[in-house]
């Protein structure tokens, strides 16, 4: 199952057709895509029966129209240098534990957006981002993808001179700026891949005469910290809540990491993909 | 005017009478504490009118059915060292900016509670919390008083070895353990005070045979960044939504920063209060 926020309605999606999810559910579904995540499981059990493209009341799907597929999450949790050769680039040792900060919630975005640069080193990092359904304190690594709701693609978008700043190094602050936090273009369930553990994901930056260079090319196969083992770590602390969303950390490739340093300029486009979810595009602007 | 949530609906109170707002107001504003801060200036703008205690509706206040002002906030903003003495106790420089992390949204908690101690290290942090009105980006520090729908008292509960471990220090790890954001016991609006910027905040450590040790004694007069300035700062990065918590940081007198250290035990109990809005306390089990 996919399923989308289309202008602030929750829809069902396949290639490309949408189903708004309230007209078909007859009003059994609301069709704010907040308010799925309440009770997850009874809409997915729905979900996942309709075939979409045959439905006689899907409707082209309009991608321009498409906006965050979890709009209001309580708790956005990022996890920093969870692969080994981003790590590096950082010039930080691994982490024995995943390495906690916020995105605070103002920062979500859709996966089309215009974002105003705040200061000349802005710089990308593709990923894979966990939506939860079921929420829960100490998940055992066993259940933990029972408590998953579904992938999508994010850019945890990072002015490094703003998140190196001070003591302690002001990560949640450097990584909050409007737009900071684009999501999209769907949710997808754990269900809609071959294997949920190893998903190409790649960042390409489109320069403003077309040009594409890329700079991020990975699988989530190299996550120190795998998605089942992340939920278990981050619950023994935070109680999960449904809608949450779980930042997973980016692989090699980021710009702060380069010789010499290259971040993102007025008038580049990035273009994030992950394999099976899709892409997601920011436009950058001074 | 002062708020609280009392199991769930929000209520007006004054002294030891409440008055449920929904059944006062007929229906106008809704029961949920939480659906508020929403239209806050329509809900102030009624609620100063009225007499809590000669209202005809009104009823004994019930202390210990009280839960969290603001329940449900979008962001949980924590700032650390915002006092002076508190900055130097914690071997850390005076900050140019603020440092801020969050308190992951599942730590808030009202004003009377159990803590499970997560370690051996927990920490007090008592703290102004201010709770947001009207949103908003890029405010003025001029304009900023006019963003707060009130004042509360917070504890910023802090495990400290998991605070300072790892590289970058995971503060919002730290912090964000169950019932470690406690709030209440009413939100009081800023017309409450003869002088809103300046309150006696004091923690008390109550041993179980009932030893009173007070920990911390200070004003908020002692913020390096004080409030308004705070939000318009805060402001320029994130913005500031409806509801919305900001720990505004704690004055000297912390256990990490006792020579020998001294952190909370079983058996313990906290009570902190600040002036003109009352006390909230925790009682701590191993």
């Amino acid at each position: 199952m996919r399923i989308a926020n289309i202008t602030g309605r929750l829809a069902l999606v396949a290639e490309d057709r949408a189903l708004d999810v309230e007209t078909a559910s007859e009003g059994r579904f609301h069709s704010d895509p907040a308010a799925v995540f309440a009770d997850w499981e009874s809409f997915a059990a729905w979900g996942t029966e309709i075939d979409v493209a045959a439905h006689p009341l899907s409707t082209p799907l309009q991608a321009s129209a498409l906006a965050a597929p979890s709009p209001r999450p309580r708790q956005v949790i990022g996890v920093g240098l969870n692969y080994a050769d981003h790590a590096a680039e950082s010039g930080l040792p691994l982490p024995e534990q995943p390495v906690v900060f916020t995105k605070f919630a103002s920062s979500v975005a859709g996966p089309d957006v215009d974002v105003q640069l705040p200061g000349d080193t802005v710089d990308w990092e593709a990923e894979l981002v966990v939506v939860v359904g079921r929420g829960g304190r100490n998940i055992a690594e066993a259940d933990a993808l029972s408590h998953i709701a579904g992938y999508t693609v994010g850019q945890d978008l990072s002015e490094r001179t703003v998140q190196w700043q001070g003591t302690p190094a002001q990560f949640s602050m450097g990584k909050s700026f409007e737009n900071f936090a684009p999501t999209g273009p769907v949710l997808a369930t754990l269900d809609e891949f071959a294997d949920h553990n190893n998903l190409a994901i790649q960042t390409l930056i489109i320069g403003p005469d077309g040009t594409e260079t890329r700079v991020q090319d990975s699988s989530t196969t190299q996550l120190v910290f795998p998605v089942a083992d992340l939920i278990s770590r981050l619950s023994r602390t935070i109680e999960l809540l449904p809608g949450d969303l779980i930042f997973t950390g980016t692989p090699p490739g980021v710009g702060m990491g380069m010789d010499p340093q290259r971040f993102l300029q007025d008038g580049e486009t990035l273009r994030t993909e992950i394999e099976g979810i899709g892409a997601i595009v920011q436009r950058f602007h001074a």
